[in-house]
């Protein structure tokens, strides 16, 4: 075994995998690592250095995304060859394929990871046309700031889609932009007095989560039932504001019925409170009657609706939404003077044209079959591979689903399937205690796979967790 | 007169201002105020209803700048003729150029807005090369989340520039992006432990301030000397962070020397404190010789240093970037990992491009001579027009500069340009108590404005001042 002598320290407040990932990456740059090294195992390298295996796992990962090592079948983890290394270095992608170059290997690394999305069949053509011509309209409307409160026929088109499709009424002038949801959080909570605690649902979204507990809010977890977040326990709380995702449930996947949601608005009027609704992908439901949004249902103005186009469109416009109660828009509006818009406007002018032009109604329709076979296959697979070793979770709709691999642990789960060149993750940050989430949980997004790849995917998981 | 009754709540929360400008649009869209009512004058309607001119000032203004009204020489407001408003309500643009309907009137308002930019020389065409070849990549690098630090390419690309430009030694690593600068400034506060007390000049810029006193940080208030921050008053605070511009204080626009540079470093490094240098528009100097960055003289690794593509490029790519002291950039990266990146990794491709292939230098340059031009133009103009009656603030570099129009009231100098076509501001709102704000300054930006119709605007502003 070749020597591998980090310093690693506990002190510093840099988590211990980074500092591993950039010692092992260091090596590999410096030559001390050299092409087809094989590095120690997991559990090997994690007994030498005295850290966790998940250490150890989350550096090796990280590598393996970052195209430094390749994982060859049933062998272990490899030092790239140098040549591809070196493309490695100069183009340095954010996440590139991990090209074989050894024998009996997976072509390459598959990747459950969550939040990517379909490209072969995006409709490059028609959005390059909105972005030309937006581009060509050369005003300072699509060239200087822009509208700080997000381009106004933009708006006009998100309000006419949200009532069409998830039944919300609501102006345009209710409606505010951002780059990303987070950003928007951070937003709300510099604009708006929201509550020191804020009731969220364990487990939630992590993304979410970090950006209230960073801006000084502390989180009151609220367990959930089979359909969705306990009114019950939220009654019993002290919390006047929540941020829930009903159409949904990240990453569980329940959708919540209808009279829980009644009971959930009727909360928020009771204890004259707030729900903050997160409706990333209502888009993709494959089984049941679409329940209408919280805020269509919503008569007493209590409940700041989120959206985004991450999902239904594409992460890289980075362009989400808010709804804001008719009774709180202009106070926010105002507040909003001293800021000006995070989204691009020409991205802004684009999506407006997308959207008017109808393309975007299409592209949804096309996505959700799309999806849906994926989905179809995703499930076929897992029975037909996986059988009675695994229980599915969150089923119903969306672009992940969490396994749950019985009596088994998600560390060694993922290592495993490393080592079968497939990426597969725990949910586990998405607890606000991490140690609640049963280990035997693996999340497997497939957004970014294709049918094939889907299958071969779970095939290799097979293969690496039933040998 | 025309009857107006609107109802002001001064317990709203919401500016009244903006509760006038809502009544007013809403007359005039309803038709109760018709095509060519002449408005009241704001004295007249300040006295009436009881609120301060400014308060119908800003109402007026916020009418004219979207099409509502327009004004007439020597006349007074009007309400725009039928036709137009229509064109306004149907395209409703952020900022549309009043266009006049009847005679002897200035063709377009002249707006002196500060953070326009110059567009008729924008290169379009390569600009856009560079956009539909970062979206004919079609990857996942471009159409995905992206990497969440920024696109590495194009922090590279920025390393670069700011060795070259602007004497800055720094790695890639250490460079974060971000969808303008209050975004990035809120990511700070977000995870970074900032003091809770912030020093900052006095006046200083808006748009941080009111991002760092949202997320609950208090403002130590520094005052100006000629040639920038106090640094005697710097050591008698209990401050150990502060914000400073540097290289053109905003908005007074003194240039720091570099004594006084190293000054500062040293309270830094006494303190153990750290500096966030704003070099927000340091591409663009008209007079003496350049002075490297805060940060370039920062051999105690404390500066953590802003900068824009706002001002040398487009505010319209909202594309704004951060330099990390190298000692925290390690552990702000891992705190980064739960946060996704707020740019679009399509214009960050494309501006990766467009640096690559040497179009942003060329542009910096060609930019640097035509706001060298048009700034002679104005300084120029000022003379020959206003004469002794004003003095002249910060006219050494950047796209604003102040007038100091001797003995007169602000509120009564932009009502009266209004009334012939040109809009001013007060830079009032930059001080941290506005009525500490000299009554008699007024901001001139001139980013967005050709010579002639600098030109133009100087001569309303002179016909409007001293007729
Ligand atoms: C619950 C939830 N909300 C929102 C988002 C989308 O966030 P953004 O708009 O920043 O892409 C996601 C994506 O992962 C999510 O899981
Ligand atoms: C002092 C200062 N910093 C930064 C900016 C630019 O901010 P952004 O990057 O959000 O365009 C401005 C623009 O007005 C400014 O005046």
């Amino acid at each position: 075994m070749i020597s591998l002598t980090p310093e690693l320290d506990k002190q510093s407040g840099i988590p211990l995998y980074q500092q591993l990932f950039a010692y092992l990456k260091g090596q590999i740059e410096l030559g001390m690592l050299r092409e087809n090294d094989r590095l120690p195992s997991i559990r090997q390298l994690s007994v030498y250095l005295s850290v966790s295996k998940n250490t150890v796992e989350t550096a090796y990962q990280q590598l393996l995304a970052e195209g430094y090592i390749q994982s060859r079948l049933r062998s272990g983890l490899y030092v790239m060859p140098l040549d591809q290394l070196e493309g490695v270095k100069k183009s340095k992608p954010a996440r590139p394929e991990v090209k074989s170059g050894a024998v009996r290997l997976p072509p390459n690394a598959i990747n459950f990871e969550y939040g990517d999305v379909e490209l072969e069949h995006f409709p490059v053509r028609l959005w390059k046309k909105c972005l030309v011509d937006a581009l060509e309209e050369c005003t300072t409307e699509v060239y200087g700031y822009g509208d700080r409160q997000g381009h106004k026929g933009l708006r006009s088109e998100i309000a006419r889609y949200l009532y069409q499709s998830r039944g919300v009424v609501c102006a345009s002038d209710q409606i505010f932009l951002s780059a990303g949801t987070q950003t928007m959080v951070s937003l709300l909570a510099q604009l708006l007095p929201l509550p020191e605690a804020i009731a969220m649902e364990e487990p939630g979204y992590n993304g979410v989560r970090t950006v209230l507990m960073n801006m000084g809010r502390r989180i009151i977890p609220m367990p959930l039932e089979h359909d969705g977040i306990s009114v019950e326990h939220l009654r019993e709380s002290a919390a006047s504001m929540v941020y829930v995702t009903p159409s949904h449930q990240f990453p569980l996947g329940m959708i919540m019925p209808v009279h829980n949601r009644i009971k959930l608005l009727q909360w928020a009027y009771e204890r004259d409170g707030y729900i903050i609704e997160d409706d990333f992908d209502s888009e993709l439901r494959y089984q049941g009657q679409p329940i209408p949004a919280l805020k269509a249902l919503d008569t007493g103005d209590k409940v700041i609706y989120l959206g985004t186009f991450s999902k239904s469109f594409l992460p890289g416009i980075r362009l989400s939404y808010m709804v804001m109660p008719e009774r709180a828009a202009q106070e926010f509006r105002s507040k909003l003077q001293a800021y000006s818009q995070s989204v691009s406007p020409l991205i802004q002018a684009a999506m407006y044209r997308f959207m008017k032009e109808g393309y975007f109604e299409s592209h949804i329709r096309k996505m959700k079959k799309l999806y849906q076979t994926r989905h179809r296959m995703l499930l076929r697979t897992i029975q037909e591979q996986l059988g009675s070793h695994v229980g599915i979770i969150g089923e119903r709709s969306g672009m992940h689903l969490l396994l749950d691999v019985y009596g088994r642990s998600g560390d060694e789960l993922v290592e495993k399937a490393l080592e079968y060149g497939v990426i597969t993750y725990t949910p586990r940050k998405h607890w606000l205690h991490p140690e609640a989430c049963p280990p035997s949980y693996i999340m497997l997004g497939f957004g970014g796979l294709n049918e094939q790849k889907i299958r071969e995917g779970i095939i290799g998981l097979r293969k690496a967790w039933f040998p």
